[in-house]
């Protein structure tokens, strides 16, 4: 038969010719694909061998990292841009307590109650803390509402700072002291190293976390430094004691529950308010926790991968550092696993938001009736014994109100859980008012008429702020002492040019 | 060069011969597969075309079924075996009550506070509903608790009775009326056409709920009836009006507000509870609403994609009928779309459980406290109007509770609606309970005592139960009536070989 078969091709090379030719228009396509292969192998090779400037130490001007690598310096300057954020958000901070008025009370007597805008990219961030009213208007030494420690998350120039001045000096020092040091927005150096670009925990708060939980971060795998680098700064956290060290209460674990049992075994309080007199608890912004307790996390998954999804641009692939809701990405980001269309996911996540909210604006109704029927109380002459129940649990509700409603995304991050907090804050709002009104009943008082917090300015003039005087000073000092910070700061050549 | 290829086969043969050793051996290893395929479908074909018997019309026997289809039916014998259905629970009823005698306090007046065990499988359905406290012992044409309408979700002979009798007529006759009839639990007959075994809807109310809705059942994709059979049954329901019509409240909607919506609008009472005098609402199973509103169904899952998966044996795939929790099942369910392990997958199911179960614990702690206050006030004299407030909340906090708890894996089908729910009952719970201390109050109530309800026999005592005299009632009834309606059944020739 093979005998047959030679012996046709012999007699008939045509069919040979055409198997032939067959054969090398495929050798000739996979010759192409190989030096397309090559040449972006090249391209990437380029990329990390001829850096164009050596960085050495800790350089805080991310402008100069931009020159080596251009991808990710371009979108991390898109982190200005505020188009997308949420459904309500425009391009100017977004005032939080115009929205809610509530929370004014709900902050009587903190900072908070004076200015309290939603958050913005991470190249806002050193211009919304100089802004924020909450910082107040410091002045050659004086007049500081914050420790050193309040710059903590601003920024690579506070790595550099805390090298040159110490760990602890960095801390306790007066706010103002570094006005005119840190001058350059979270960047590069925040979480990368500079020799090989690896990532890189650049705080000390988050490694002494760790290792009081007998954990040592210097093992954690590069998926986890994914999360791990945005922990630094996105989490739960307290200023310590009079050197204001900078600490997350995470020693009994990472819940609300966890944390708020650090704090009492502490007796640490942020400040009484200023109705209520209770010792509360401000909840910064436990996002990394809470991201632990939901379904993303558990699944392997990191922040950089929703938050910060990977590009191509010819031969290279790189990730996004335009940090930013994955709703404004969801190609990239949920499609990577899941088979819904965009609007299907987008209302998955609206729905979880929206379930959240409904508990959040009933705590918000609670709350601040609370805190104002305290105040009646101690006004009409209650004692410490008969307001102790209520005062816990007005410290306990507000602070799992404040956890779930301050983490960012904690609606997405950990849905359940979220929800779970929410209904135990609404359930000791509930109760505290009911400890109030046996204190009423005991000192005779029939009934309370409540204020009308129904604006923003119409709660902060009940909380008897003087916003008039507040912001004109802010103003004046936003005009004078920031531009001399500037100044100085040029001088010392820590201004980046693109500041 | 093909003519020298020709020519080396030509002078090699050994070489060709060996190619044709090769080729004839894959040959013939295909046709092995080919005969198996072919094997196979001819075994389905006889399956399908040779049924060892025709079934006509409406057959309640599903043992007559199960001699077509073995596999189905023996997987359905299973639905006795209830060696899984959660943590807790043995091969003998579970005892709800038991467990958590807040509910006999909470359901006082009505028959659930008499008896209330978990649900076992199919096969137990008309045996549970004997047995139960909540059918009473009518004898003789007196004494029924329970219409007709009562037996609706027991069994095939179900549409039996409303083809012979009427659908009006069945529903309104007296509950012992149908003893001697409905004798087979839940089969074949209920969901199946005895024609092509297709899908089929048998109950009307199901069909009447999505008419009322302007939806047309019978357009339901085959997907669509994997979950429509089940919602026959597993739904929120009540017995409307004086022919104790069954009727599904969804004209509204289907989420708790909704159908809250729809019986207030009509007016509708479960009861009047006996302490607090409320106007109850008392919640069914509202598994296919919560359902609807997981994430598993808004994917386009089907109930019986995770609760009767796909098995094989030999040619044949079958669903199993042995209807129980996936999580028996973890491989065949779960793991044909999620990437986890089996003891990931489970602990993700019960933190849903636990997280739902701290909030249903609180509620359960307050709402016996508010009936038994509401119980005071009135027994100090407080009025209609008072009491008008607390009354109202009393049944939108039970209502909410009720159907959070009594619709089967509510917090793993729909996480994040259960917890909302729950967060709303006990807002509502706490609301009902501040309004009761302002009764208290203006009627110079100082304080209650909670009396002693830590056990199912405590709390039975404290709402006047004689469970004794109940117990003793049912237990002859049970020897008696029962045996009676069995002996009829079997002389009509409506018994099954195996029962």
């Amino acid at each position: 038969m093979f005998k047959k078969l030679g012996e046709q091709i012999r007699k008939r090379p045509a069919i040979g010719w055409m198997i032939f030719a067959v054969v090398m228009v495929a050798v000739f396509l996979l010759g192409l694909l190989a030096a397309s292969i090559t040449e972006r192998r090249a391209e990437i090779a380029t990329l990390f061998n001829n850096k164009k400037i050596e960085i050495e130490g800790i350089e805080p001007k991310s402008d100069l990292w931009g020159i080596n690598y251009p991808r990710e310096y371009e979108t991390w300057l898109k982190t200005k841009d505020m188009d997308f954020t949420s459904k309500h958000m425009g391009n100017t901070p977004h005032d939080v307590l115009e929205e809610r008025p509530a929370m004014v009370v709900m902050w009587a007597g903190y900072a908070f109650s004076r200015d309290y805008s939603a958050p913005r990219g991470h190249m806002h961030a050193i211009e919304d803390v100089r802004n924020t009213l909450r910082t107040g208007t410091p002045e050659n030494g004086e007049g500081d509402m914050q420790p050193g420690t309040c710059w903590t998350c601003k920024g690579p120039d506070v790595p550099r700072l805390m090298h040159e001045k110490g760990i602890e000096n960095f801390y306790k020092a007066k706010w103002s002291d570094w006005g005119a040091e840190v001058m350059n927005p979270v960047g590069c150096a925040d979480c990368h190293d500079p020799q090989n670009m690896g990532l890189k925990i650049t705080r000390p708060a988050l490694i002494e976390a760790f290792e009081r939980r007998g954990m040592d971060i210097t093992k954690a795998t590069q998926q986890e430094m994914r999360t791990l680098v945005c922990a630094q700064c996105h989490v739960e956290y307290h200023f310590k004691g009079d050197t204001k060290y900078l600490t997350f209460p995470w020693d009994k674990g990472l819940t609300v529950e966890d944390m708020e049992a650090f704090y009492d075994e502490a007796e640490f309080t942020d400040w009484t308010h200023s109705l209520s007199k209770a010792p509360m608890l401000k909840a910064q912004h436990p996002d990394y926790e809470t991201f632990t307790m939901g379904p993303h996390y558990k699944r392997g998954l990191s922040c950089a991968d929703c938050h910060m999804p990977y590009k191509s641009e010819g031969g290279i692939k790189y990730s996004n550092h335009q940090v930013v809701s994955p709703l404004k990405n969801i190609a990239n980001t949920c499609q990577t696993c899941h088979r819904d269309t965009e609007e299907d996911l987008r209302l998955y996540v609206y729905e979880y938001q929206d379930k959240a909210l409904e508990i959040r604006d009933r705590i918000e109704e609670v709350l601040p009736q609370v805190h104002i029927m305290a105040k009646i109380a101690w006004d009409n002459g209650a004692t410490e014994a008969e307001m102790a129940t209520a005062l816990k649990l007005i410290r306990q509700a507000q602070w799992r109100w404040d956890f779930a409603v301050a983490s960012h995304g904690g609606s997405f991050h950990a849905p359940v859980e979220t929800q779970r907090i929410l209904a135990h804050s609404l359930d000791k709002s509930l109760q505290a008012q009911m400890e109030l009104q046996k204190v009423f009943y005991s000192h005779g008082i029939k009934d309370f008429n409540m204020p009308d917090i129904s604006s923003k300015d119409k709660a902060q003039e009940f909380i008897n702020l003087d916003m008039k005087n507040l912001k004109e000073k802010k103003e004046k000092w936003v005009n004078t002492v920031v531009p001399a910070w500037l100044e100085k700061a040029k001088a010392d050549g820590k201004l980046t040019a693109q500041l």
